[in-house]
């Protein structure tokens, strides 16, 4: 898929925001990556798997919540 | 080796300290870690490999400082 949002639950500051933008950054460094922290949203620009999404949001201590859109 | 501090930046909410905590419960399910927060410290009690430690904390996205004392 290219351009997809998920829902991440857990980032209360921006701390967390950078340290999930950091875990999905290493794993796929070719996609862009927007964060809305007060919404729980992440989105993904750029050819990605959802599975490395998932994984990439678990490792780090946040809850993936799926495709938001 | 068995109890050792680490120094870890950046944890700036809980939630980064539950990520921490998270992303260490993971890969040494047999330690017992302890998160000191504000002091940015993680001390670990348990048989452990500090670039498992490292590894842990770079993938979640936070600063590993190494030995704390």
């Amino acid at each position: 898929m290219t351009t997809q949002t998920y829902r991440v639950e857990g980032m209360t500051c921006d701390g967390c925001a950078k340290a999930v933008r950091r875990a999905l950054g290493t794993r796929l460094p070719e996609a862009e990556i927007e964060i809305d922290r007060p919404a729980g949203l992440v989105t993904i620009a750029g050819a990605h798997d959802e599975a490395v999404v998932r994984e990439a949001i678990d490792d780090a201590g946040y809850d993936f919540g799926g495709k938001a859109a």
